[in-house]
Order: structure tokens, then sequence, then C-alpha cells
């Protein structure tokens, strides 16, 4: 059975904490959408200015494969009738074909926010489903507050219904606006609505502030809802939305609907991960079908199971959704996935080899000064190459000093800063050669980046293509004065092909980026050298 | 009716990636789960080393209000009787009163894992229960598997509970260990079990890998289980546990069960956030309940509607769990938001003053920077009064250099670093005064809080009490080089009464840190001389 697959996070998803997208971000969120085969996409809220006007027509000239966009409004207001109405006016003239209006469907709610009559609502509800359908739009009716308004006055939320459906509306979409719903409810008042109003396509748009917002949309799909609402990893205001990268997997493959085309399950982690650094979100490594950590095991007995049968810890095979099996390197893991690492770079090992023991007591040293791996593998790597002897010196840093300059001015003293670089000088040795370079940056981790590079250049033209792609900065701070504490860096570096990460820990964030930095070169020399 | 409360975050959450704890961080978390009346505190793997020993002779002799100490281990194995199983015999010497042990309920996993034949772990699961009993413990059986192992062999399933149950055990909780299951199937599975088996007592226990644990356990204990595990804020392995933090609230505000004691729902917002730093966890901003945005409105119609009638974005009172509400200003949250902070400083202020345009488009322009406010309250306010005209000057920079120190040398060149300080030089003007200062820091960071401080200490005393308690770092990398684009720092500062957040944002981080540092100083000294 096929599901309409509404993604809005370009409207909703943009209503969380911290969120924003530029025009030319949203346009590179529509892409990967539309690549991965969703129906509806919900591109933003139309307020009718004359920017509006121009993204909408932008966006609706799109050679899309899949997706509609859609445009996002209210009914008229209560004072206006629709042809009156400014942004129902400029939506008319707009070439978006789709569009989504909000009304109530709570008579308290009218009530107390919209402050007009609830038959007043029904009208205006009426006139605007009625006039954007004249206009030749498909429309798509968002029921608000519909699960709290049913349970107050079912009589009036079923009217609501019937008032958008008779005037035309397209889809009603059931919505539990302030994510209070319990899945049992959600999908008893759907199933009795389809009952009820048996021609009306319904939708359903959950939120997550009981963190059931999958639980109630899979709840809502089961009681008969044919469409159904979300964003990208959940990306919503406060508790965020019904997640669409847990909901699609787990229609498709766990339940046999057809929500994207079966080809294209496949890249649901690479465009996941993508739209959440477009949308600047943090990206919940824990998240499920899509998270980093989705399929990883820490616990030894764990890998030790999974080895013998996947179905012990995983659901699925990790590639149906395109993620992978991560075995965690740490003190709960035990030896032997330690030994099948090892075994990469001297084969034979096992996990009673003492070598092995050695190398896991290394590792429980670091740990215990802070280093964490798991999300390090090339950090790691070279601890374990240097547990087995096998660590070869590619350079030696004889000193290096870096130089923040002055005048350095805050914005908040009146002075704007003046872009003035740090300075960092770097002496290094190779074989018997020595090399001293001095670079500038914006700042001292870039300055000491490019100086390394361009001191190194010269011995090893490979690092011409490496660059730094991410640099996350965790500070341990329980208890003492935050600066002072322990900083975690990890470095992400890439040469246009393979990708690595790298860390380094130091009570200074200088000392801790430039550990990550000497790793993630001498890594990728290591890979040069095999 | 009352529910059996069981935290498992010092086991099964610190198998999560990441999540680790000292000792002495354990025996934290476990006070907090105390505080909170938690029932049991399952406090980590027992093996049975003397460690071991220690540890949990330690933790069962602590005056604790509410919970019991568990301690967590497997059946003996195939080939040992349990009394010449090592832990089982440990356990026994060990003060703990309560044990918790695992078994499989799936015939197939029995098969593939343990590769024993199903009666011999029948016979594994009825030995190491009675053992413990005879011990005089109070035993929790965890039958893991036991959803799968049910829907594979029903009839291996229920055996291994009845086996569990006539050998003595307390509790039998039935496990979701893959996580891949259905809210709708374990409810319906546990209340066939607790039909089947009137006389025990049943627990769930349930992982988020389809993000339903917590609709999953909900399930359960409409189905009718009494006792149910998870961790704080899902803290755990792959996609994480069932989140306590969520369930409890839940169960207890929403459907009248008694989790704990009802005078310390209001502090579970307190603890779940000092939990997860002592795990050293990044709490979710977005958890239900108790995330910082759990009930931050962003869009101006939903700030218009919560003014206006709570109930429309907001399923319960925020303080009802120790939260709070959260106006959060940003582009789309419209005047009157505005209009209602810039009051604190400037009273009578409407939304269509015009100061508020004018802060409004200030906010703008500095978001079109990249900065963000949402988590940067006293940045905020220094721009608004700024905006107002009503900005004072506590000092003014002059000059400052810093310098890293050499020689500075890594780990993995085989040197350790020598812990070498950074040192800041700063020069200000308080007044017609200056003052010229150094200091040295781990780090440019920490030497310039130091220096900049110390600077200003002869004029505002107040600022010795003042200091750093948290620092994140926040890079914007999209496509760019990672150590050259854009840095947002966020830093938290208190007194040791009230906290604030302060921003900065530059392609450099020092430079970033440094405004985020002189706001927090600046936003003190307002609030003293207010």
């Amino acid at each position: 059975m096929k599901l309409e697959i509404y993604d809005t996070t370009l409207r909703d998803g943009m209503q969380g904490a911290g969120i924003s997208f530029t025009d030319e971000e949203k346009f590179a969120v529509i892409d990967a959408l539309d690549r991965l085969g969703i129906c509806y996409i919900e591109a933003g809220y139309f307020a009718g200015s004359d920017a509006d006007i121009a993204f909408f027509d932008r966006a609706a000239a799109l050679p899309l494969k899949n997706a509609s966009i859609v445009a996002f409004g209210s009914t008229r207001r209560a004072n206006e009738s629709a042809e009156n109405c400014e942004w129902l006016r400029a939506v008319k003239r707009c070439r978006v074909e789709d569009v989504a209006i909000f009304g109530k469907a709570s008579e308290r709610q009218v009530e107390l926010v919209l402050r007009t009559t609830p038959e007043k609502n029904l009208e205006m509800i009426a006139d605007t489903v009625s006039f954007l359908k004249a206009a030749g739009k498909r429309v798509i009716f968002d029921a608000e507050h519909f699960f709290d308004g049913y349970s107050d006055n079912p009589f009036y939320a079923m009217r609501v219904i019937e008032t958008a459906a008779m005037a035309g509306a397209d889809r009603v979409v059931l919505c539990d606006t302030n994510g209070g719903m319990l899945p049992d409810i959600v999908g008893m008042t759907v199933e009795k609505m389809c009952r009820r109003f048996p021609d009306v396509k319904f939708g359903i748009h959950c939120h997550n502030d009981l963190g059931m917002a999958v639980a109630c949309t899979l709840s809502g799909i089961l009681g008969g809802a044919v469409h159904l609402q979300g964003t990208v990893s959940g990306i919503g205001e406060r508790c965020g939305n019904a997640n669409l990268c847990t909901l699609i997997p787990l229609l498709q493959l766990k339940l046999g609907y057809e929500c994207i085309d079966a080809s294209r399950i496949g890249s649901l982690t690479g465009i996941a991960r993508q739209i959440c650094e477009l949308a600047n979100f943090d990206f919940n490594e824990h998240e499920p079908f899509v998270g980093g950590y989705a399929f990883a095991h820490k616990a030894g007995t764990h890998i030790d199971a999974v080895r013998k049968s996947p179905g012990s810890f995983e659901h699925i095979d990790p590639s149906d959704v395109g993620n992978r099996r991560n075995m965690l390197i740490s003190e709960l893991s035990g030896r032997s996935a330690l030994a099948e690492k090892m075994c990469s770079i001297m084969p034979g090992l096992t996990k009673n080899s003492p070598e092995v023991a050695a190398a896991l007591a290394k590792i429980k040293q670091y740990e215990a000064k802070g280093y964490q791996y798991e999300n390090a593998e090339a950090s790691l790597m070279l601890l374990l190459c240097d547990a087995l002897g096998r660590r070869r010196e590619f350079f030696r840093i004889d000193k290096f000093q870096v130089v923040v300059g002055q005048p350095y001015r805050s914005r908040h003293t009146g002075l704007l800063g003046d872009g003035s670089k740090c300075t960092a000088t770097i002496k290094v040795t190779v074989g018997d050669a020595q090399e001293i370079t001095a670079a500038e940056g914006d700042g001292p981790v870039n300055a000491l980046d490019l100086a390394l590079r361009k001191a190194l250049l010269g011995f090893y033209p490979v690092l011409d293509r490496v660059r730094l792609t991410d640099f996350k900065v965790r500070v341990s701070s329980v208890g003492g004065a935050a600066t002072a504490s322990a900083v975690r860096v990890f470095i992400e570096s890439t040469d246009g092909e393979s990708v690595w990460r790298t860390t380094g820990v130091s009570t200074d964030i200088i000392d801790a980026s430039w550990q990550a930095l000497l790793d993630s070169i001498e890594f990728r020399l290591m890979m040069e050298h095999q």
C-alpha cells in the first residue's frame, strides 16, 4: 500500500530552536528530499511578500523528479474575505500548485486564541479552501488541535473536517498540535474518522512532546491515514516533529508500506546527515536507523553475539538504509573486537595474543586521561601501530610558536574585529632535512594547520589534497572552571576520496587540536606508505 | 497504582558510545537517582572481581532513602555449576541484596549464540535463580530476547518465564533486546503473559531502535507490567534505552500511576541535566519534559497563542517537572515577544515602538553573521541595551596579546606534553585609570579569562566570584575548510548564585571566545550596577 510522505523540515522544522536556512540552503534541502523520493515538500511559510512569491515561483519551477512543492499559510482572518486576504491573493498569483492551510479544529482554541465564534471559524475554513480550489490549487487542510478538539467537543471537530472536505480540500490532516496525545487514542480516533468520512483522504501530523511522535504517527497510519507529515531527524519546535528518517524505514521495511521508491531507501543515511548539516542541526548519532551509533556495539558480549547472530542486537541489516555496523573499541568491548581490528595491521593476531592485551592496556591508559576512540578510528589505528611497534616516524616537530595578533577588538566594545590574523611558526625534521616555515591563519588552529602542511609539502606532496572538514570540541567541565578543564577535540579530514577522524585531549584547546592535527597528517601518510 | 522504576543508566547506559563513569561519578549518579525517588538502581555489571565486590559493598551500605542497589550479571555458563561460577560466588559474599540476571528467552538465540541446547539453558536459569535465592538475594530475571523469542517459539519463551518464576525469581522482566518490536505487539504480548502467569510480577525493558522505546514501555505497562526499566535521557547502546525522564512524568502526570513521590517530580529537570553531565552525555535540549527547548516557542503565532491559552502549544505546565517556558527571540518570533523582553530594560515599550523595530533589525543583522541568541540571553540583553542606548562602558580593552608557549610536543611523536602554559597580556582602561596585567593559563582562552578578570578586579571586586562553568564550540563547516570557517562559541558563567550565557562568532576560535568572555563580564557588571 502506498503512503504519501510530506516533509515539513523547511517550515515546521525551521521553527526549531537554532534552525535557519538561507534560500540556497532551502534549495539544497529540496534537491536532497526529491532525490530521496519524498512526495510533498512544504518549502516554508508563505506570508505573501514579493520575496515569498519569488521564492515559491522558483521552487515550483524546479525540475523535480518525485516531489511537489507546497506553500503553507493560514485561513483568512475573521474580519476579511478570502478575496481581500493578502496572502491568498498572492498565492493565487504564484506558480506553486499545492497549498497547505491550517485552521483550528478545537472549539476551545477558536474561542481562546482566534477570539471568534465557532461558526465564523467554519466560514473562514470553507471560504479559504474554496478560494484556493477556484484558483486551481491542490489543497491540504491541516486540522490544528484536532485531537484535543475531538476530546473536548467531538461534534465540532468533525464539523471542521466536514467543512474542509465539502469545500474541496484534497487532504485533511489530523494534527496533535501540542504533542500531548497517546498513540492508542490517536489510532482509535483516526480509525473512527476514516469510518465516519470514508471519502476523505486523511493525513497525520504529530509532535514529539511525549517522545512518541513516531508511535503516534504509526498508530494513525494503522488507523487508516494515507498521508503522513514529519521532518528529517525530527527537527522542529519544542521536542520536534515526527521523524521521517525513522518512519520511512519502519513503515517500508517492517510493515511493507510503500513510502519511497525501494531503490532509494539505501540513500537514507547519507541524505539525513546532509540535510542536518544544511540545517546546522546537531545530528544525533544515536538516531534510529541513520545515526552513526544506531548499529554500534560496545559491550564485549554483544560484539560476540552479533558476530554469531546479527539479529541478536540488530533489528535490520544496517546496509538496507545505507548505514553500517560499528564495533566500538573501549574498555568494555573486550579483546576479540580489538584483535579483529589489529589483524589489519598484523595478520594472525587472536584475542589471546599478548600484543592484544598490551594494546588494550594502552587504550585503557589513554581512556583514563580522557581520550575516546569510538569516534576517532584513525587515532586509534596510530595507537595500535605504536603498540605493535609498526609506527613509522614520518616527521618530527622540533618547535613551534603561535602568536595571536593585536590589536584585537570585540564588537561589543564598539569596535569591529579587524580580521587580524594569527601567526604560527613551525620547525620540522624529515629524515636528515630540516624545514622552518610560518603561516598566517584565521585563528591559531588554522594557522598551525597551514604551517604544518606547508612545512611537510615538499617531502609529502599528497598533503596538498588534505583538508579538514569538521572540527568538534568537547569540554569536560564538571566541577571545574570551564576554560581550564580537559578539552577533547575531534577532527575530520579528507583527501577528496577517503575520510578519517582523529582526536586529541589536553587542558589546552590548542594542544588538543594540535594532537588531532598531527594524527590526521600522520594517518594520511601511513595510508600512502603502507 | 504504584509502578517500580528501575534505572540502568550505570549499566545499560554505560554501554552507550562515549559514556563512562568513574566510581565517584557513579556514586554521584546513585545519590541523584535516590533523591529523585527511583526504586531500583542497577549500579553496574558485576563480573566478580575484588574491585566489583568493594564497589558494590560500598554502594549497598549507602544510606539511601528510596532506592535499592542492584548488581547485574548473567546466568552461570553451560559448562559449570552455579556453585562453581565465579561471579555467583562473589555476589553471594557481597552485601548487595538485589541481583539482576539475564538469561535468553529465545530458543534461536540459545542455539546461535550460547551454542547450547534449549534444555540446558533452562537448567542454567533455574540453577542460577535458585542459588541466588538460597543466598538470600532478591532476584530480578531479565528475559533477554523475549519478544523475538515469543514470536519464533512461544512455547519455549513461556517455559523460560515459568522456569525463572518456579525457581523463585521475584520479577521477570520481558526484554525487547534488539529494539525491533512495535508497541502494539509488546502490549498484547505482555497482556497475554500476565494472564497466563497471574502470580508473576512482570517488568518491561525496551530499546529505542525504532524510536519507540517509550511507546513500547507504555504499552507494556498498560498491558499489565508493574516494573519498568530505562535510563536517564535514554542513554544507552545503539539508539539508547527507554527514557525514564519521559516515562516518569508521562505515566505519573498523564495516566495517574505512582512512579516516584509526587513531591519529587519537580526536581526531574534538574536531576536529568546533572546526571547527563556526570555521564558526559550531550544533553538533548529538545528532550521531552526536561529539555531546555521542551517548552520553547519560536514562531510568532505560537508565542501569541501560548499567551492567550497555554494549552495550545504546551501539553503540561512546564513547572510541574521543574522546567520553564522559553520564548525564543529570532527572526521568526516577531515583535511582541521582543517587546516583552525589552520592557525589562525600558518599561512601557510595545510591539509598535520604533525601538523594538530597530532592535529587531539589529538582531537580524547579527543573525545573518551567524550569531544565535536563543541560547545566549545575556548577549542578547547587551545587544538590546545597546539598541536602546542604555549600554554603559564599564571598561575598554586597549590591547592584548596571547603567546602559545614552546616547546610544545604531542604524545604521538613520542614526547609527552610538558604542560607549558599560554601567556596573555591585557591592557584595559576603566574611567581615567589604566591597568596592564598578564596571566598564564591552560590554553589561550583560559589565559585571557584570567588576565581580564585580574585586570578588572581592582575596579570591580564582584568579579572575584565569577567563573565559567561551560564552554561550547560550534563550527559551521559546510563546504569550507573546517579550521577556517565560522566558529560560534557559547559560554556559561556563574557567580555562585545566578547563571548566564553569552556568545561570540568569528572565523577565529579565540576571537569568538573573547567576545563571549567580554559579554559575560560585562553582563555581570550590568547586573551589579543596575
